[in-house]
């Protein structure tokens, strides 16, 4: 992965009509520059050094300064805000692994459409909370113990690394200025590379350190006003999270800083899974930990600035090398009582292999909270309500609704900006490509599917029982090459023929047949099954 | 779920010409007869009581004694051992969740067919390092953490409830002789079901407590000889495990066996994953543990039987209601000193609803590891061995064979009988079900799919381009009712056109769709898509 411009198909699309301004202004590229003295690995930050400046194309200049090596990460300029004439309202909640909340109300930060995670304006609540934040995401670690040779906050969850999602759930919170990852100078080519593909907003690179605590104590340099040529500001309150924890929701971030701004220091928690104990030398029990009097301390944790900056300053050596706890450092040189915060399951951290495969399930899942059934004409409808019906009784907590791409389709642009990544396209005795054309440009032009893969099934109704396979079904094969196309835009198109008998009286057994079918294609959201023409 | 017969196609299954003699004695039920005194519920006891002997058909016969209330359970009489003149070699490693080690040495305990999880007798290597073993599962949990009605232990995994799994990684082992499995009055009558259903053996039931350690103190209870009417003969080491860590492997349990054996106690543990720490009275921090010193106390555990007994035995009631740590119960009143052994990763508890998503994927993805290619003619070996190939290219670490049906089907009953659950039927320029049928057949008559779901693609070389879709066509597409057919027998059967051009020259490409797309139905193995006729 380089830092240069990302494939043309993943590029920000609009809508048509929108008009060619108030596009996506930049990247949300600042630069690899901290110079991190003893920890950086030198070739890592004569790398940043020779850093091109990517081209800056329409809606995509990536902006960045050159490294400087002085210990501070230069900052870009404030960038153009998303187009908001066109965004209606925010997103659902559930739509992906941090819905962003904030988007739910009505003013400025609500103008967020599908690609766009979260603009630079406070929300007027979190605002009234929370003054100036920034977040450090120590990324450098080697994932040993996932045991497979990527680092596991790299690792590809539905093709995407996970930090992405960690990214994308940070920079949804509007009130989150600044977000510092440290990244070790090998990976830091991919890291730009993942910034430009997924358009992530507001991040500032550093190098990582040999430790946990030295890439934290990097991103903190990055952020603190007393490091010659530092671009970016001091923040009030700064959020540290792990980059493999990428379910974290505003609402425990929003309580993690209230607290640091109240008490200095404070963390999330967890009870603990497992009882905790202590072996003797000998490899014995000498005793067990009473599990109601401690908890695992998790991520988010939040910290007055200044606390845990100067924490670190104190530091020995063995406190950065073999130290895993920043509460305990606040506590230890900041004399601060850090305050735990009740975290919720979703704050567990992807540790080894099996994580993974839970993140992907969970995001999976998530995604497919919403199916939309695309129809329009009378004869589509009266099935096209049956099918959402069955639908609806099958999938619990799944939300069905229908849109139309005919006369006007206002609907269904509505339904494209709250984040839908399910689509089921209805044809009723018809074996044309026209409709599901349509709907195919629209969700192209939208840039939704830059984050998720969204399914796309084209269902023809047709009484393929009385007429035998004809040109018709060999112009529904033809579904094979449009899916191969549309695979490149990370949307997955399948066919479903569903008998349509004349009597109608089988219809009911066919339509269920084929529910279940949309509902294994919709869950388990495979690219290797794009192009088929399934049979219900 | 009831104690009644499993429904006929779930039956144990032998090969044609292994005789009718020899078939698996009797269901692996013993009866849930513990009288809990003060832990149980009166109507689940009272339950227990008016249990009727299920019928003792030939080969499923369960023996229920009647309840006493004595505090004891009663014991089925040995039973028949499993054919062993049918097997020729134990499964191979990471079949299930457990792949029966013990299995793959020479001797009496190897006599063990896809079906078969354990036989009583004792393997000669483990039989010299542990006497005589039982293991004690309490499964009374409620699974609030879960967020789900359904207790975690009785959740749905591939179809199958979670327990079930443990109980085949239980009784995979020889060496151990009884598993007494703890639970709820309630929920007496589903787990007579689960073990009719998945045929597990050495079972025997207790009614739960209200809390774990009342659970396991009437497991132990059930094996303790001092108990009247006690059927169950007293082990000199009890293994102590969890409902709900369906990944425990010999290896680890044979560990702690032997250290229990020589320290009287003997428990896994873990690296911490989360820095533990100590909040103080108001809620903040006041103190964290060193991640070093400290290690998570997962299960197995092992203790010699009187050790663990007696100091159930002791126990105070604030011991029971709250307590959680045998080895700490151990060490305060036998004064014993457990040995630690270090476990791995596999060791985990599914606690939460992701971790149930983590246990699919895994075992999706152990039974994947195998995936067998049939075909008999030249014209099948040709295509077939590339197909092979190219399986082997894309998908690493899994193991890609051949086999035969033709001229004596020996090749193909051996691969049977290594519990592969993956078969590619190759056939070229023909369009008749004939060997799938035969596959099939041979598929039902193992009992491979009583406990995962086997996929078989039926793929049919044929040059579809040139010839219009025509009778070949819709004979294929009566694959939907043969699929609907053994879908009633857990055998997933889809069809695969692949295009087999005259010239030759764009087979390649085919052969990779081909590929791509059986590796992905044989990942997936999701019921949705079985009869569809896939192309590539």
């Amino acid at each position: 992965m380089t830092s240069a411009r990302p494939p043309v198909e993943l590029r920000p699309r609009r809508f048509k009509g929108s008009g060619s301004g108030g596009g996506r202004g930049r990247s949300g590229l600042r630069t690899a520059a901290l110079s991190a003295g003893a920890d950086a690995a030198p070739e890592a930050t004569a790398r940043a050094r020779r850093e091109p400046r990517p081209a800056g194309g329409a809606g995509l200049g990536a902006e960045a300064a050159d490294a400087d090596g002085g210990g501070a990460a230069a900052r870009a300029p404030p960038g153009a805000r998303p187009p908001s004439a066109l965004l209606r309202r925010g997103p659902p909640q559930g739509a992906g692994p941090a819905a962003p909340r904030a988007a739910m109300e009505p003013g400025p930060a609500a103008a967020r459409g599908p690609g766009w995670r979260g603009a630079a304006a406070p929300a007027p609540a979190a605002a009234a909370a929370v003054a100036a934040v920034a977040a450090v995401l120590p990324a450098g670690g080697s994932g040993e113990r996932m045991g497979v040779p990527t680092p596991k906050q790299f690792c590809p969850v539905l093709e995407r690394p996970l930090i992405s999602y960690t990214l994308q759930a940070l920079e949804s919170i509007c009130w989150i200025k600044d977000i510092v990852v440290a990244v070790t100078g090998e990976n830091m080519e991919a890291m730009k590379g993942i910034i430009q593909k997924y358009q992530h907003q507001r991040i500032s690179l550093v190098t990582a350190g040999v430790t946990r605590h030295r890439s934290i104590f990097n991103g903190l340099k990055a952020l603190a006003e007393d490091q010659p040529d530092s671009k970016l500001s001091k923040p009030e309150v700064v959020i540290i999270h792990d980059a493999v924890r990428p379910f974290v929701e505003e609402d425990v971030l929003l309580k993690v800083v209230t607290a640091a701004k109240e008490h200095g220091a404070a963390g999330a928690i967890r009870p603990l899974v497992s009882t905790v104990i202590s072996p003797s030398a000998d490899g014995c029990l000498d005793h067990s930990l009473d599990r109601a009097r401690h908890r695992a301390s998790e991520m988010p944790q939040a910290f007055l600035f200044d606390v845990i900056y100067e924490a670190y300053q104190q530091c020995s050596d063995y406190d950065l090398e073999f130290g895993t706890e920043c509460l305990q450092l606040a506590l230890k040189y900041g004399h601060v009582h850090a305050k735990l915060v009740e975290g919720s399951p979703d704050l567990w951290k992807v540790t080894y292999k099996r994580d993974l495969y839970a993140a992907e399930s969970i995001i999976k899942e998530r995604i497919s909270q919403h199916i939309c059934i695309v129809m329009d004409t009378k004869d589509e409808n009266h099935v096209g309500h049956h099918l959402e019906e069955i639908l609806k009784n099958e999938l619990n907590h799944v939300k069905v609704t229908s849109g139309a791409l005919c006369p006007a389709g206002r609907d269904l642009e509505q339904i494209i900006l709250e984040q839908c990544y399910s689509y089921v396209c209805v044809n009723v005795m018809s074996s044309d490509f026209e409709k599901t054309r349509r709907l195919l440009n629209m969700l192209e032009e939208s840039n939704l599917s830059i984050l998720y893969p969204i399914v796309v099934i084209s269902v023809y109704f047709l009484d393929y029982k009385s007429v035998p396979f004809d040109q018709k079904m060999e112009n529904l094969m033809q579904i094979k090459e449009y899916a191969k196309e549309v695979k490149k835009r990370n949307i997955l198109l399948c066919g479903l023929l569903i008998y349509y008998p004349q009597e109608e009286q089988n219809l009911q057994a066919s339509l269920r047949q084929g529910a279940t079918i949309i509902a294994t294609l919709i869950k388990e959201r495979n690219s290797g099954l794009v192009g088929q023409l399934l049979v219900a």
